[in-house]
């Protein structure tokens, strides 16, 4: 992409707009460490797939960091970054937002009939 | 959707996590009012109906307010509501993140032998 057109807010929201990858790192927000199992069962509705590729997406962005130990059965641990930290903070004043403005914009939406 | 299902933040972003959305209102935080060519025009690749469908979404939420002005030829004016505006502000944050951490989210896929 070239700089001209370089939309930070499109860009990082392309990466991370999805629902799944937003309820992964909240998720692995509320514990130091996450091994795969814990996250899918806490994930309401997630595939095994669809988990495996969120956090690779998420772990090549340096945003998790993904440890293996070579254990009998293998271990597999993954955390948040400081960058990814840094964008759990974000993700929850965008949640913060919502929150506080969900009434006033399900009432705007009324006033057009429409249900939500 | 039921409160137990209720994710703010897939609810706003699944409102506001779409480009053209993400323009509207960032063009429309640059002054007080716009006219619909005004944002036509400096918003590049929009079509006349995205736009449309974009501002009617967007005043449907409560985020930005249309006036008409029957004059000839009518004028219609937009603006971002005091909603639309604390947005802004969010939409500004994940900004700032997106361009602090851009070069460290490039340089970890690098690692991974993404080219972007």
């Amino acid at each position: 992409m070239s700089e001209e057109n370089f939309c930070p807010i499109k860009d990082v929201l392309g990466r991370i707009g999805d629902k799944w990858t937003i309820y992964v790192i909240t998720k692995l927000g509320t514990k130091e460490v996450m091994r795969f199992n814990e996250l899918k069962s806490q994930i309401h509705g997630i595939s095994q797939k669809m988990l495996t590729q969120t956090l690779r997406n998420l772990e090549q962005d340096g945003l998790i960091e993904r440890r293996y130990f070579a254990e009998i059965p293998p271990r597999v641990e993954y955390q948040l970054t400081a960058v990814g930290k840094s964008l759990l903070v974000q993700l929850n004043n965008l949640s913060d937002w919502a929150l506080q403005h969900r009434n006033e914009i399900l009432e705007a939406r009324k006033k057009f009939g429409l249900k939500s």
